[in-house]
C-alpha cells in the first residue's frame, strides 16, 4: 500500500507510533547506564544509539527531556556528564525490554530487571555485567531538534570493553559472534545473521562486475 | 579487552575507523534516493537513519558534507529538499555496497549497480524499485554537529509504501518477512530473525516475573 502524508498522519495513534517507529528498519538494542548524583544507578533500553564519527570518536542517543514523566536518563546525563552503552544479548531481550517500565525513583532497573553492575576503573557510570560489548563515554555536546523537541546527546567513546576474539584483524566486529541484538519499533526484538563483509569498493570494480 | 581514551586514539587509523563504527549495534541498511537540479537520480548506502518521532513523522540521516570529495546525496537534498530511503532486501546487499564506490558525475548509482528507479505520484526524488519498504521525505531541518562537522539532515516522511502483509494489526511491520538488511560498521550485512515482541510493560508486571 501506498500511504500520503494525510493518511500516515490519520492513522490511529498508536498504529501510526509502531508504523513510524519501524519505518527505518532495523535498530541497535542497547541498555544506557547512568547514574544519578545521589548515586542511584539507572538502566534504559534504547533503539536510538547513533554512530557520528571515529576521529574523535563520537556517537549520540536520540532523548525526549520535555515531558511531563520522569526521564531519569537524560537528567543523570546531565547531571554528571557520563554514560555507557551496553549491547543487549539476545538471550536478555525481555529483561532489557523491562527496563522501560516506569520504576521508582528509588529503584534500580539493574536490580529490578536482572542486570548486574559493573564498574570499571574509576567511570563513574555503571555498565551492564552481562553486555559482551560495552563503551563509557562523556558528553560533548547536546543539539536540541527544534522539529519536535528531542534532544540528540554526544557523547566521546572514553573507554571501550569487548571480549578480543569478537574483533578481526581489521578492527570489524562480529555481532552475530557477540549475540548482539536489534530492535525494530518500539518492542520487538531480533537476532542478528552475518550475510557478508565487502571490501572497499571502486568503481572500476563495479564496473567488472556487470 | 578494555580499551582507554588514549589507546582507541592510538589504533591503526582503519582498525579504529572500523572498530567505533561497529560499537553502537546493528544499523539499518538503507540506500537513500535522491534527484539533481539537472535530473541526473542518485543512489547511495547509508547505515545512519535514525528515528526521531513519530508525530510529526519525522527521520534523520547524518551526512559529512564538508570534504573534499563530490558529496552527491547532500548536495542533492539541498538543492530540492526531498529524499527516498529503501529498505536493502538481504539479497541485493552486494548491489547496495557497490553504491559506495564513486563513481562520475554523470553516472546513476540506479544504472550501475543494477536498481530500478521508481517514480510514485509526483514525488521528485527516485525510489528504489527492488526496495520493498520505502519512505519519501521533505527536509525539515538541518543540524550542525559542531564536535565533527557532520550534519544531521531531518526529514518529514510525506508518503511510504510497503506491503499490506508486512505490517500487523497494531502497525508493527515485520523486518524478517521484508526481508530487511541490516550493516555493521561500513561493510558487513546481516540477515535478521524476530525473536520476540513484547507488549508495553508496567513496573507491576516486572516485579511479578521477578
Amino acid at each position: 500500500m501506498i500511504l500520503k502524508e494525510n493518511e500516515i498522519l490519520d492513522l490511529e495513534r498508536i498504529k501510526r507510533l509502531n508504523l513510524i517507529n519501524s519505518i527505518t528498519g532495523i535498530k541497535p538494542a542497547n541498555l544506557i547506564g547512568t547514574i544519578s548524583s545521589a548515586g542511584m544507578s539507572n538502566l534504559a533500553i534504547f533503539g536510538s544509539t547513533l554512530h557520528i564519527g571515529s576521529n574523535p570518536p563520537l556517537l549520540g542517543i536520540l532523548v525526549r527531556p520535555v515531558e511531563e514523566i520522569r526521564r531519569d536518563t537524560y537528567r543523570n546525563i546531565m547531571a554528571n556528564a557520563c554514560f555507557t552503552i551496553n549491547h543487549v544479548p539476545v538471550g536478555r531481550v525481555q529483561h532489557a525490554h523491562n527496563t522501560s517500565a516506569k520504576f521508582e525513583q528509588w529503584e534500580s532497573e539493574f536490580i529490578e530487571c536482572g542486570f548486574t553492575e559493573e564498574f570499571i576503573g574509576d567511570f563513574p557510570a555503571p555498565f551492564v555485567g552481562e553486555s559482551r560489548i560495552k563503551a563509557g563515554l562523556s558528553l560533548q555536546e547536546e543539539l536540541e531538534i527544534r522539529s519536535n523537541g528531542t534532544v540528540l546527546l554526544i557523547g566521546r567513546i572514553i573507554m571501550l570493553s569487548l571480549p578480543d576474539d569478537f574483533i578481526s584483524e581489521e578492527g570489524y566486529v562480529d555481532l552475530e559472534l557477540a549475540g548482539s541484538a536489534g530492535l525494530s519499533g518500539l518492542n520487538t526484538y531480533y537476532s542478528l545473521t552475518k550475510l557478508d563483509t565487502f571490501p572497499y569498493v571502486n568503481r572500476e570494480d563495479v564496473k567488472e562486475q556487470t
